[in-house]
């Protein structure tokens, strides 16, 4: 923790808020704060999103889509801390264990622990058992794509089914703001508005749980801090298969800007949310005209969705 | 011209479209091309500019603003190329001199040649004849902000007014692929939505000539490369006053990101103008509200015009 809140450059300097002394500083918002008023800080925005951006009426089932990484550590703590005393709305978390030998098994081990702590149900769907075999497996066998497409595109369609399984009204995804603002920019700079209205697709799809992303305005440094301060158990390891290349690149990019300008990441997600409502009228998202996959039944847009195209069906 | 070419890696290769030796290498569309074909390639690209976005009709003047430098420059060269045979058609060339000492009687030596060269009407206004003191003297005097601050706004002003008094139509502004994009990035990093707009207001508004960018689709590097191969007379001097900070910072970010996916100059602003018609009917230009000024009568949002303000009126 010492080197984390080192690097946001508060130490020994007083919280702006109490006397306490303050664990980081915000350079976008000016304000030193302490351990308490920290979390107070990231709660109150988390529910400010939730409230402004997703109306969860009664007798809801939120699912949470939880790898065991810390953003979703945290957006299952914080969804149980907001939620979990309300008898009315139902919280089950989803692990999907792709199969990826030497990383996997760590992550699935921390979340159990989470959810076994907070008492919240817990569904854990593999690859394997659901494709017939483990991302480590198919990437050895289809090589047309990188790891990331096949592992994208497989693990957003179980979740997408399990949730329905479980009866969830909602997906909840651990995405911060720098991965938000990371998405907003790549598609700025690809020129790709469609994609754009994609991100946030406002209105519910018949057929598919309704994504939210309660962590969206929270700087990526900070859901660590939180799971750092709460003492979360989860596991900091990466995948092994290399990420996308240019979303590197946007992030370094990104983070450079915004260490010069603080502020860029929520002006990036401020100025999108000016554009979707707009945007959504003339580019309504694609799952509006959506179709039954003719090989497995879930929707999609033309006459097999991406899943069984990538598994090589015509 | 050896170096530039150079930088483009394409010394000693064919050109794509002949067997001439290629003076450019386009890593965007991957094509070589020799000094003929880059230059066909140059000029039907602004001509499909103007077709597209800008509708010149009969008897239309266009008042081109002539600093002297590459990209006003080759604009002038090539409106002149296009339009100069036209009886019907006027060109008008218009200097501003801000008095920039050791900077701008360069230019306009330049922007002189030019005009006689090519026959054109020139008209050179200053800032000490229009506001009662150069440039140099306005920012000893006001400091309040930047020199780059002052002169952008009572160029404008001088411009346009010039523009008017010559009975044009329209008034073209040298802007090529690289500012555009710069630009348009700017505002999506800060969330400027409604400065997005007011980059290219689509509609003529009663009392402002429109401004039309007809290198808006050429890369800064062509440009040049353009004015070179054409032996144009221009000066290639900086301007010595410092340029926004943040704007170098964001044209380094673009020139690295387009050198690994070349393109992105280019997609940046298709992406833009797919925005630009959906969101103009939510931001209408704030030019369609227009008062006159109380101090000048210049058209402007509130009471007072940018450049009174800055002139210290209340």
């Amino acid at each position: 923790m010492k080197s984390l809140s080192g690097r946001m450059t508060s130490m020994g300097r007083q919280c702006t808020k109490c006397d306490n002394e303050s664990i980081i500083y915000q350079k976008y918002s000016g304000m030193h704060l302490c351990k308490k008023h920290f979390v107070e800080d990231v709660e109150r925005k988390i529910k400010l999103t939730i409230r402004k951006h997703y109306n969860i009426n009664r007798n809801e089932t939120i699912a949470i889509a939880l790898s065991g990484g810390k953003d979703s550590t945290v957006l299952l703590y914080i969804l149980n801390k907001i939620f979990g005393d309300r008898p009315d709305i139902n919280l089950v978390a989803i692990t999907i264990d792709e199969g990826i030998s030497g990383y996997r098994l760590d992550t699935i081990q921390k979340s159990k622990e989470l959810t076994d702590n907070l008492g919240i149900k817990h569904v854990i769907r593999s690859f394997a058992d659901e494709y017939g075999m483990t991302l480590d497996e198919l990437t050895q066998k289809q090589r047309s794509y990188g790891a990331c497409s096949y592992c994208g595109v497989f693990r957003k369609k179980l979740l997408n089914k399990t949730a329905k399984e479980e009866g969830a009204t909602r997906l909840a995804i651990g995405h911060n703001l720098d991965d938000e603002a990371q998405t907003i920019l790549l598609n700025h700079l690809k020129g790709d508005i469609s994609r754009l209205v994609r991100l946030d697709p406002p209105k519910k799809i018949e057929g598919l749980t309704l994504r939210i992303k309660p962590l969206r305005s929270i700087p990526e440094k900070e859901v660590a801090l939180y799971a750092i301060v709460n003492e979360l158990p989860m596991d900091f390891s990466e995948c092994p298969y290399a990420h996308e290349a240019i979303r590197g690149e946007v992030r370094d990019m990104l983070n450079e800007f915004e260490s010069k300008h603080p502020g860029t990441k929520h002006s990036l997600l401020s100025g999108f949310q000016k554009l979707l409502p707009i945007l959504a009228k003339e580019y309504p998202p694609e799952e509006n005209k959506l179709n039954e996959c003719s090989v497995c039944g879930d929707l999609c847009t033309g006459s097999l969705c991406q899943a069984c195209k990538l598994l090589g069906y015509e």
